[in-house]
């Protein structure tokens, strides 16, 4: 019996749309039956994770998530996944709440980096307030890693929000810029590790630097856990 | 406090996945929280319709699809949506079976049909799968309306194989075809019925047929009922 896929989705809608997207894209299939089933709570009112982390206001978004996993999981999910890089600050918490298995995924991306990219700094392409979480410093720390990220950080902002409102283009020569930089500092590879980046990703050129997309490595882990894993593994076991 | 809408979806996965993008295009947003909170169940092991209502064979879908209601109902929806004409065939032990509204695709293109173009017969491209059920023929004759369908059945399966196998571009001259049939028996418009055309319709032109589309039909519905309407009216009022 393959898995269902639960997914703490709406940070933002659009990322959970090309969570599916990239789902149905990476799934061998010849029928709708063979794609896999997804379970979607596509919430938009989850309290701001940067007025909660960054700037100190705001709801804690702790309980609204963890009841959105459980939902999940009451509903038949046999595992979990959130495509939100941030909201990964909440990570302990949410697999904490729920029985199922809970797939990390910026542990899973930190892992899939150290496997092709073994030695030097490791780039990372987010918004500033996924800086400040440390939550890709720590993941790789774990495997003796040290990240960096590019020095203006208006620029990135900017990016983020050029595609937020639907110009990606304008976004394209800042990243490409910022991932220049990432190269001259020393990374051979860098993260993509914000939804509006993966959004443009696809479209980016920036040899020498290799990109990784954070919600690349969450769609295969979910694709190979629900095609080909029928029981559960350890939640210790699963972000390995 | 505005609606949180439930998909009954996966049938295909792709049109689940068009609703969810036709749903975020059509939000008038600024920030991620403007958008409507979507509970989806994207269930693609939902039993072949075709199979049960034409071919004769395999099991009845009913259960498994009053379950999926339930569960979205159970997971916090305000009402229910379903992005499949097929399937609609079964919408009254859906509709049946929860307390919270469901609203019907099918009754709700007939009567946006009708408002806009309100003599003549009404073209439908649709599989002949969906011509079998008879849904639309229904849905508009309770308005005293006949449908018609393009003679060809043939060439309305080849285009719904074509934009299946990812070649839109060959699905476009005998939709077109199609369509002037249609305008040749007296239709002044046609019903897109069909997942598969719904994602090809936006480049299809067909003057002197306007073309309305189910799923925008669908789409819009839910976005006035999410946004304006804080409390459910009865199930009947509903497709009205």
């Amino acid at each position: 019996m393959p898995g269902v896929i639960g997914i703490i989705g709406g940070m933002g809608p659009e990322a959970t749309i090309l969570m599916m997207s990239r789902l149905l894209a990476g799934t061998p299939a010849r029928d709708d039956a063979d794609h896999i089933p997804v379970l979607v709570d596509s919430n938009t009112r989850v309290p701001s994770r940067i007025a909660h982390l960054i700037e100190g206001t705001g709801a804690d978004p702790t309980p609204v998530l963890v009841s959105m996993a459980q939902g999940l999981e009451a509903g038949g999910a046999s595992f979990l996944a959130m495509p939100c890089n941030t909201a990964h600050s909440y990570f302990a918490a949410i697999a904490g709440a729920v029985a199922v298995p809970v797939l990390n995924m910026v542990e899973l991306t930190a892992a899939a980096v150290v496997d092709l990219h073994p030695t030097g700094p490791v780039g990372i392409l987010a918004s500033p307030a996924v800086e400040r979480t440390g939550i890709f410093a720590t993941a790789f720390a774990a495997h003796g890693r040290e990240v960096i990220y590019p020095a203006d950080r208006d620029a990135i902002l900017t990016a983020i929000r050029a595609v937020k409102a639907g110009r990606a283009a304008e976004a394209m020569p800042r990243l490409t810029q910022a991932a220049a930089e990432l190269a001259r500092q020393g990374a051979s590879v860098a993260v993509i590790g914000c939804s509006e980046f993966s959004i443009v990703a696809p479209q980016l050129t920036t040899p020498p630097l290799a990109l990784i997309d954070s919600l690349d490595v969450l769609v295969g882990a979910c694709i190979a856990r629900a095609t080909t894993a029928p029981h559960p593994a350890s939640q210790q076991d699963l972000n390995r």
